[in-house]
C-alpha cells in the first residue's frame, strides 16, 4: 500500500489536560462526586476534543451519505432496490426519521448520493457526486474500483472539512443504502475475523431461509475475495459500500479538523471500524450513541471499546439512533457548563 | 384500614384503541418495521394516556419534593443534615442539576418543601408546607403521623392536579431529602420481602464500614417495625419520608388526572412502589427513564416490571434521570408525529 494516502498523516489528540479540568470541576459540582455517571465522562472528553472549558453543542451537523449495492441482485433484502433513491427524496422533503429528529433538535442535515443505480437523483437540497451507478456485487467481484473508492473517501472528509469550517462542534454520518446491512457484515466478518453466522442479521426485516441464505450470500463473497481482503482499504474497496466508504472517510475527516464524531449504529459502526483500521489515531474522537438491535453490532463495538449511551432496540440507521442520543451530549454539556459549585451555591460538600 | 381514602377509588385507563391505532401508524411509516424499537412502544403508551392520535409533550412539569429523615442522626449519609436545605435554595437559584436540566429542555420546574429540620426555608419560587421539622428517626419509632402521611400524600396529588389543570401532558416527580436512600431501602426490604444486603446502597457516597453500618441501622428499624409495617401505607408512615410520600401521592394523582408520569431513579421508583401497592391502577400511568447506579433500583424495576429507558451509572435523584430521558420520548412523539408513510412519501414498502 501507498504510504501516501490523506489519512496515514498523524492525526490531532484530545487535549487531555481539558478533560482533566473537567474532572476536577465535576467534583466541585453540587452533587455527590460521581453522581452523573457516563455523563461525566462524555462531558470531559467532549472538553478535550473542542479543547475548552465549557464545551458546546449548539452546531451539530447531521450528514446522510446514499449509495446503492449491487449485491442486492442477490436477493438479501426486504425492501426493493428502489427504495435508496427514494427515501433519499423522503430526506430531502423531510418525512423521513432523520429529518424529523434533525428539525427535532435543531441540528443541520446534509444529503449526499454517492451513487444510485438509477443515476443522479436531481434532487433539490442533495449533493449529487454519483461516483458509479451503485457498486457491483461483492459477491462476484469487488464492489467499486479503487479510484472509486477513495473518491468516496475523500467526499466524506470534504463533508467534514465543510462542518468544520461552518464551526459545528459535532459531527453525526447517516447512510442509506438498501443492502448495506450485507455489506456492513461483511467487513464485519473479514476485519474481525469473526464467523458471518455470528454477525449476520435482519437488515430492514429477513427471516428464516432468506436470512440464511443472505448469510450464504456474504460466505460466498469472502470466500471469493479470500486473502485479497488484506487490510482495510482492500476490504473497503472489495466488500464496502459507497456511502460506507464515505462514511469511513468523514470520521478520519472530523479527526482532522479536530471535531467530535457521534456514531450511529451497526453500518455506521462498520465504517468506525474501517476508519479505525486505516488510522488508529482517529478513535478518541468518537463517541458511541447506541446499541442497535442488529446482532452484528455488538462484535463491532467491542472491538472498537465502544459504550454507547442507548439501547433502545432501535435498527433503523440513517444517523437516527445518534440524533436521539444528541440531547443526552447536550445535557451533558449543560449540566458541566451550568451546575453551581458547592462553593458558588454555599453547600456544604461531603462528611463536612 | 379504612375504604375510604381517595386512592381507593377506581383509576382512569389508557386508551388501548389508540395505542392499537398508534402501532398501526408505525407500521405505515418510512421505516422498516419495529425498526425504531423502544421507541415506537413509547408512542403508543403516550398515545394511549393522552387518548389523541399525536402525543405531545410541550408542556412538562417537574415536582420536586424535599424533606428531612431523623434517622440521619443514626450517621447513615455521607452528607450533612444541613443539604437538604441549601440544596432546596440552589434548586430556586438554578444552580443544581435538576435546575440546569429543567430549563435546558424547557420543563416547567415546581418546588415543595415538606418538612425541613430548619423548619419552613422561606425561600422565593419554593411552596413552603412544612409538615413537620422532618420525619422522626424510624429505626426508633414510626417516621411520621398517619395523619402526616395522609397529607404528604395529598400535597403530592394537589401538584398532579395543578399540573394537569395546567395543561401539562406528562409529571416528573424528583426529590431531595439527605438520608432517603436509607428509607427507600428500608420501603423496598419491607414490601419486596428481600433482605436488606441485597438492596442496600452507597446513596451519596458510603462505603465499607459506613455501608455496613447504614445496613445495620435500616435491619434494626425493620425488626423495631416488624409485623407493623403490614400494608403499603404503614409502610410509608413508619419507613417513608415526607418527600417519598408525597412522590407516590403525586403518581396516584397524576392517574387519576390522565397524565403520564416519568419515574426518575432509586428514592422515586421506591415511591412508585409505594403508590402501586396502595392502588394498582396507577401502573399503566408510569413510564420509567433510568436505571440508577444505586444497587437495590434493579430489585425494584423488576418489580414494577419497568424497562427504563436509560442506563448510564446516574444516582442523583432530583429528578435528574428522568430530565435527561424526557428528550428520548419527545423524540419518539416527533417520529411517531411527523414521519411521512409510505403512501404519502410515494416509497415502497417491504417486499414491493
Amino acid at each position: 500500500m501507498s504510504t501516501d494516502y490523506w489519512w496515514q498523516q498523524a492525526l490531532p489528540v484530545p487535549d487531555m489536560a481539558f478533560a482533566e479540568a473537567a474532572g476536577q470541576r465535576q467534583l466541585q459540582l453540587t452533587k455527590p462526586p460521581g453522581s452523573l455517571g457516563q455523563l461525566e465522562q462524555l462531558a470531559a472528553q467532549l472538553a478535550a476534543c473542542q479543547r475548552r472549558r465549557d464545551p458546546q453543542l449548539q452546531r451539530v451537523r447531521i450528514c446522510v451519505f446514499a449509495g446503492d449495492h449491487g449485491v442486492v441482485e442477490e436477493g438479501v433484502s426486504a425492501f426493493p432496490q428502489s427504495v435508496t433513491a427514494s427515501m433519499l427524496a423522503n430526506f430531502a422533503a423531510g418525512g423521513a426519521a432523520i429529518s424529523v429528529l434533525a428539525d427535532q433538535w435543531g441540528a443541520e442535515l446534509r444529503l449526499v448520493n454517492l451513487g444510485l443505480v438509477g443515476g443522479p437523483c436531481g434532487l433539490p437540497g442533495v449533493e449529487d457526486l454519483q461516483l458509479m451507478p451503485g457498486t457491483d456485487n461483492f459477491a462476484e467481484q469487488p464492489a467499486m474500483p479503487l479510484e472509486v473508492c477513495l473518491a468516496a473517501l475523500q467526499a466524506g472528509r470534504e463533508q467534514a472539512q465543510a462542518a468544520a469550517a461552518a464551526g459545528c462542534q459535532l459531527l453525526i454520518g447517516g447512510e442509506m443504502g438498501i443492502g448495506n446491512t450485507s455489506s456492513a457484515c461483511a467487513l464485519a466478518s473479514a476485519l474481525l475475523q469473526l464467523p458471518v453466522a455470528e454477525l449476520v442479521g435482519p437488515g430492514t426485516g429477513l427471516q428464516g431461509a432468506a436470512l440464511a441464505h443472505k448469510a450464504a450470500v456474504i460466505e460466498r463473497a469472502l470466500a471469493l475475495h479470500g486473502p485479497a481482503l488484506q487490510g482495510p482499504l482492500d476490504a473497503l474497496q472489495r466488500l464496502g459500500g459507497l456511502e460506507i466508504a464515505a462514511l469511513a472517510g468523514a470520521f478520519l475527516g472530523a479527526a482532522e479538523q479536530r471535531m467530535a464524531v457521534l456514531v450511529d449504529g451497526y453500518i455506521t459502526t462498520a465504517a468506525a471500524l474501517c476508519a479505525v483500521r486505516l488510522n488508529p489515531q482517529c478513535r478518541p474522537w468518537l463517541l458511541f450513541s447506541h446499541r442497535s438491535a442488529e446482532p452484528g453490532h455488538v462484535a463491532l463495538l467491542q472491538a472498537l471499546q465502544a459504550q454507547p449511551l442507548l439501547d433502545l432496540g432501535m435498527r433503523l440507521g440513517e444517523g437516527s439512533g445518534a440524533a436521539v442520543a444528541l440531547p443526552i451530549l447536550r445535557s451533558a454539556c449543560a449540566l458541566h457548563n451550568r451546575m453551581a459549585t458547592f462553593a458558588e451555591a454555599g453547600v456544604a460538600g461531603p462528611d463536612a
